[in-house]
């Protein structure tokens, strides 16, 4: 393992490299259980937040900060594996405008329902959909920021370690609990749990701003162009809507994440 | 004019097609005061909000949809000129991944700040600086939905009029009021109309979801990396703080805006 850091990888065919380049697909991601994290700030928060690393890659001629180059001597030394890149293959890697020279391989970490403890007053997010990888991270880092407990997601595809949304989750995936189940199954856990569940839609009959959530609770989110399904609509214990000013009919799925998980987790202090 | 329309345009090096690719750079808008709408929902809220459309472009092979052609004929009855392209053409100035086939070529439009007038219990946003146009497009779609007056730009530098800006603002820039100032000059507009101007900063000292305003309001939003510059939050009447949980430290900027801007608006009905 100590010889195998030296070695710097050039060519693109290198199994090792084309490990890497498959963690860029859904169905490479699907097939490891494995993730790409970059840059040194998502490093740092990996390491803070003891996320399963598998793997380090830098490239040593791209790798300048001095605490950047501190985290991958850590990295080794705590006997995870590590392979060095030329720049032209690093950057191959990254959708940095700027890249840093430095990332690493995590194990995805999925929670099972079953193992999500409902506290008295805590506060859940249930996604059923959302378009953009870039959305559903900053929605992370949103539903983080707010005190969520878990994060559930209520489709087949939506994929929290694609690239972009790992990128603007900000590190808010190694420390947040993800779950993927079917509706009803989420539906049937709510029930047992005594969670609220708290539904947005431009249709809601309540103005989010004058409503006290009964605890624990659930929001749900649909995704920007359809919105919520109606078998969660309906299970639902309340529809709330953001009025909307001007010509404007919606916003963005994550500014509407951001109001209501805001606004809910402010009435439980 | 009729001729112009019927004309297809194949070559990259036609002036009138040169014209709309330099509208892609900060420089051909700003020497021109003109930017480029793409796609049918930005065409079709450009005529409901009487934007002031200068010119149509179409691909005629790309452009299936109904609505869209019907939108075509609409504008070109209204005596604006056309040109058309050849799919090549189009699709390298559009950002959609499915382009539709219909643009159109706008005038900005830039309001002094002598020309807003602000009402008793009017809200206003200032954006002293924030780093992606998408964000700010982003920023620009939630302060129409949240009922904002006018949106007042405190740098030399953003750009409303950049592709994605535009794109992101899925229309907001048609009827938003827009105002490029210096901060001395938008503190002193302040204090002449009344305003009472919240900061929002996360070493703000009053918790936002406690806070009631007094009327007429401006927030001020700065940039993700580096907030408010120290000029506007001694300027600001309070210094609001969004309180973060988890080990986070900062929400996404459009998101911080949104949760801001709809718990002021929500306190004025």
């Amino acid at each position: 393992m100590h010889e195998g850091k030296d070695q710097l990888i050039v060519h693109q065919h290198d199994p090792r490299y084309s490990l890497l380049r498959s963690l860029q697909s859904a169905s490479g991601r699907l097939r490891s259980g494995k993730y790409i994290i970059e840059g040194i700030r998502h490093v740092a928060r990996a390491i803070e937040q003891r996320a399963p690393i598998e793997l380090l890659f830098v490239a040593p001629s791209v790798l300048s900060n001095p605490f950047g180059k501190k985290l991958a001597r850590r990295i080794r030394q705590s006997q995870v594996p590590s392979i060095r890149l030329s720049p032209q293959l690093y950057r191959q890697l990254s959708l940095a405008a700027e890249p840093q020279g430095i990332g690493a391989v995590l194990r995805q970490q999925w929670f099972a329902l079953s193992e999500l403890k409902v506290a008295r007053n805590s506060l859940w997010l249930a996604i059923e959909s959302v378009d953009q990888p870039g959305n559903l991270g900053t929605i992370l880092r949103t539903a983080e920021a707010a005190g969520v407990s878990g994060v559930l997601l209520l489709d087949a595809i939506s994929d929290p370690w694609e690239p972009a949304c790992v990128r603007a989750s900000m590190g808010s995936l190694f420390s947040q609990k993800l779950t993927r189940c079917e509706i009803m199954e989420f539906t049937s856990w709510a029930r047992r749990s005594g969670s609220t569940l708290v539904a947005s839609s431009p249709r809601g009959l309540v103005d989010y701003s004058s409503f006290r959530s009964r605890w624990p609770a659930a929001l749900l989110i649909g995704g920007e162009r359809y919105g919520l399904s109606d078998q969660l609509l309906d299970a639902a214990d309340f529809n709330l809507r953001i009025p909307m000013r001007g010509g404007c009919d919606s916003i963005n799925a994550a500014v509407a994440s951001g109001v209501l998980l805001f606004s809910l987790s402010s009435q439980r202090s």
